[in-house]
């Protein structure tokens, strides 16, 4: 009796969340110790000091009344005001409460902006590999995702192919960088050249495209890589961000959309967006973490566990033979299946008790995803494994 | 640029939420206590003293990487667990964690289950008056929203004219008792004939049709008035709960779908609802609040304050000549306006400061919804407001 398009959903249900509870499967049998589970992004390191401490002082210094209640449902005013502020600090812009519409999480702010703005037939671009959520999110609007192909090693998409694939019918392009499942950090030339092209397209066809940067990842970055801040270069730019990441925080459901004046229709924009969040059934950003947002805005997680993961990883699978892009950001390691089935690959990987999620998954076939948000004890300990799995597989 | 669906939809948006926004609006124009804001469901009531002590506890209490983190899209088996023998204790009940999904609300857990069981054009019952969200979440996927006229002066819904409405595309029906906005509270005998009405429809066209019962106001009843347990009348019963008015957390979206063993492919609609959580990109219910549900399980907020209000408005408005439906539950009443358009009755009440929403907003025209989840004060102060429109409308 349940709907045709979730039937085919069930069966092909995320492969992430597959291995995620498979993963809970195998160390019931093995052992927590001896399953090296690298499917999700469920980060690892603690949230900062101060968030536990801030719940409770929200707590005992918020009127119950104001703090569990009902507000706006693009948030409260005074955190939308303290998000705007970070943006105004960091990179001198003049953004307010206006601007900003808090979220539940990335996922709901995606799902709110594309159902803001989605015909039915709009095309979305995204680029190959990218999180195998987007295809949902669009769908569920109507939409026709619009893949570019993966374009290895360095994973920066081909700009010549985007142009050819940006129609009448383009509404929007999600970016996201840095990047799941690469790791890779868009550069200032390539996203020059990705507006440039997007800004030709606008022109030709006489619609506004807007460029959706999907930033869970933005303060995890490595070395001297650096997150552009998009808005400064595409007046039709819109960041979808989630604390799930930076603040360790994913259970939580808290995130944001920035929207710039900028954007086309920009008044009529914010309006969906506020309607979309209330009749999506969202209604608002959970409440408390909202006041948490407001205390601990400008914190992030310590990434030196996760650089520390990346190190050891690179190097220890670089000996093994195993070829991958070198991360730039986020949290996941994208590797070059010795074979060309990637989903086969994973599932010889699993005999040795190591989760990964194949690039399919990601629309990106012969490659899998490490997901290295996970403790120091589970990247050591998996390097004996993955030794295995080298020899195995005829690479050592 | 914004979808055609979602600019029709700005205009047309929620009057709920617009008089919520007025109140603020004349609030600091005329003085918070000048304002009599009956529009908002907004609990006025504090939550149980143990809700934040609670809070407090599950931080000190709790592993930072499990009380922040990802876990089943369904929930935490815990706080499932905890849900399943809240019914078994109170029902006799034998429902575990599998039957139980945790949501972002009532509201969530709406658009949950309304994705995982509507194609394009299948039908959704609801009687008149109704929660008007209903038809945005219908919509969303695609269904069609069949409305049973209103029935006054009882609001019972007439099951002949609803029998003739079920079709071959009838996939749920939406009931809501304790009744937004009437306050009614449907009784064994009328459930006991709809539950007939309903397994003559499944038989006469073999599909079938599932009773979804929106119970956010279940424990909230007055006098002897008892909320019907409906999954022991009807097998293919679905609860949706939502513990914004039972514990005053309306802002922090917490509830769940309680789905029996018993409904038509329920494996498979459990699996849909599990990845409908996902994709629609709630991922999971707010995971503080799940732990916070699971220690406060049994709890219920004082509705005295509720009752008091009920009583002060009830007698006030019959002394002044208003006519109304006896509320038996939640915290609406449901007033006939003293004109045939109760919008026009609205905008009249509004120049006396007294916000109220009209009946058109929930399908049914000639009746106005005042919210009485409101401090005494401002129940006892609107009373000099409500005398001068009964007379401004020569009701004394």
């Amino acid at each position: 009796m349940i709907s045709q398009k979730m039937k085919k959903m069930i069966a092909t249900s995320s492969a992430i969340r597959e291995m995620f509870e498979e993963g809970k499967r195998l160390a019931e049998i093995y052992g927590k110790e001896n399953v090296f589970d690298f499917s999700l992004g469920n980060p690892s390191v603690k949230p900062p000091q101060s968030v536990n401490q801030s719940i409770k002082d929200i707590v005992d210094e918020t009127s119950e009344i104001e703090l569990h209640g009902y507000m706006n449902n693009s948030g409260f005013s005074s955190t939308r005001a303290a998000v705007a502020g970070y943006f105004n600090k960091r990179y001198g812009t003049t953004y307010g409460e206006k601007n900003v519409v808090m979220t539940v999480g990335a996922a709901g702010g995606l799902n709110v902006v594309l159902k803001s703005l989605l015909n039915e037939g709009d095309e979305v671009v995204v680029f190959c590999p990218y999180f195998g959520e987007y295809r949902n999110y669009i769908d569920n609007y109507g939409g026709k995702i619009v893949e570019v192909p993966a374009n290895p090693p360095t994973f920066l998409p081909d700009l010549d192919v985007t142009e050819k694939l940006l129609t009448s019918k383009t509404k929007a392009v999600i970016v996201n960088s840095p990047n799941n499942p690469t790791g890779v950090v868009y550069d200032k030339e390539f996203l020059t050249g990705l507006v440039s092209t997007l800004d030709r397209a606008q022109k030709k066809w006489g619609n506004a495209i807007y460029l959706i940067s999907d930033e869970p990842y933005r303060e995890i970055v490595y070395g001297d890589a650096k997150v552009e801040f998009l808005p400064s270069l595409y007046d039709n730019t819109i960041v979808g961000y989630s604390y799930s990441k930076s603040l360790s925080l994913p259970g939580e459901r808290i995130g944001y959309l920035l929207i710039p004046d900028t954007c086309t229709d920009f008044e009529e924009l914010i309006a969906s967006c506020n309607v979309a969040t209330r009749i999506l059934g969202f209604v608002n950003a959970p409440s408390l973490q909202q006041k948490l947002v407001e205390r601990c805005v400008e914190e992030t997680c310590d990434i030196t566990p996760y650089s520390d993961n990346k190190n050891i990883l690179t190097e220890g699978l670089k000996k093994l033979g195993f070829e991958y892009v070198n991360p730039q950001g986020a949290f996941y390691l994208f590797v070059k299946s010795p074979i060309e089935d990637d989903k086969e690959f994973c599932r010889i990987a699993k005999e040795y008790n190591l989760l990964l999620v194949p690039g399919s998954s990601f629309g990106c076939k012969g490659y899998v995803r490490i997901a290295y948000c996970v403790s120091k004890d589970t990247v050591v300990g998996s390097m004996t494994q993955f030794e295995k799995l080298a020899k195995r597989m005829n690479l050592i």
